[in-house]
């Protein structure tokens, strides 16, 4: 039987979703709880990557169980096993040849940016601090402009293999969420690594008034990823959602 | 010259406010930055002392400045100079003779229970997690009979030297925050060690409805501490405030 999970992370601890040799990843993390679960090694399957430091709120990955157990048993047995900062949000009977990565159809991701001189005791571990004066409604005008199928060349760290750099953003939206908390909400078939991180990036110089809101466009199609801006930190990205 | 710092930290890494031999405290690490900003030890005194795991988002210290600084140049030092998980939200000057223990006249702190079934990746740093449905209209008839001047001697930790256990309870209150995090709220002149936590104990377990929440009178008479409940984890709890 084959289960699909919807996972919850908080990244800051961890080296990424990936294995990675002497790494502590979230992927490790679960694989070592299954294997106490069912003493047996046990392999399991993310709908993508997400890099050292970069949260999760919805992460989907599936395995199959070398033997027979009821879905909410094992969502309970994870969470007792899986450190404090990895939860399992639901667990799911899924068709034997479910992959998570295949199936999906778009991830939605949210970047938060703190926006005020003081940094926070608490807000460090998830957002990123912006100290000089952001102007929201240019940030949104830049966002219209990602949506919609690009080539994000310009946007992805140099040395991904993908085969193609063409994405579909169906959601590029940035709103307040409290007097100096801003998120910036992506929806996209999929992701090139740095993606994200890049395009806010790139936003936050146009909210900073440095660079005109029509750079978005002039930047895609540069195809040139050394006219982008250095990408924005992994502390304030989370994976919010996969849809099948 | 004198200086107020209010003071904003996640507890979770420190054995707590204060100086312990051996012990990664919140007060040896502004000591740390001070003795770093003015090239010599500095002492600072705190309102009064956070336990283990304990936050705080407006902890009150005062010290003396062995050399003139403007108080925003202060704070913007030592924000650079302390861990991300401690900062410096005001620095002020105050009279030579400031004592923040003495001169309060009252303490605010706060309270949060993530109350649902699955523990959360993110809240668990700062929440007591409580799995079984609570009441907050009962917890709220229990919060309301703290008001007042009470003696607190079943609330303390024994072993507490204070010369007496009467404090006066002036707000003592719950709110539901969102869909599953409540929130207590409570000021008082002063706090015995441990006393909100055993309040917050007893209150969830009259939200439980495993007892009545005339358990509040009952046990404030008793005056024994050995009749209350374990007391809740330190991560829920926030030094939120010291009135002057």
């Amino acid at each position: 039987m084959r289960f699909r999970l919807t996972l919850e992370y908080d990244g800051a601890n961890y080296s990424g979703w990936q294995l990675q040799l002497g790494q502590d990843s979230i992927q490790a993390r679960i694989e070592a709880a299954l294997a106490q679960l069912f003493n047996q090694p046990v392999r399991i399957y993310g709908s993508g990557r997400t890099d050292a430091g970069v949260h999760a709120r919805g992460q989907v990955a599936a395995f199959t169980a070398p033997r027979a157990i009821e879905a909410t048993d094992l969502r309970r047995a994870l969470n007792a096993l899986l450190p404090p900062d990895i939860a399992v949000i639901d667990a799911s009977l899924v068709a034997d040849d479910f992959d998570p990565r295949r199936a999906a159809r778009s991830r939605v991701y949210e970047y938060r940016i703190l926006n005020r001189e003081l940094r926070s005791a608490f807000a460090y571990r998830c957002a990123w601090l912006v100290r000089e004066p952001l102007d929201i409604s240019l940030m949104q005008e830049a966002a219209t402009k990602f949506v919609g199928e690009h080539d994000f060349a310009a946007f992805r760290t140099l040395g991904s293999d993908e085969k193609t750099t063409i994405r579909r953003v169906m959601v590029s939206e940035w709103r307040r969420e409290d007097d100096d908390t801003l998120v910036y909400r992506v929806e996209a078939t999929a992701f090139l690594r740095h993606m994200v991180r890049t395009m806010v990036a790139l936003m936050a110089e146009v909210g900073r008034s440095r660079l005109p809101s029509d750079s978005v466009p002039a930047l895609i199609e540069s195809r040139d990823r050394a006219k982008a801006p250095a990408m924005a930190p992994a502390c304030g990205l989370f994976l919010m959602d996969v849809r099948y």
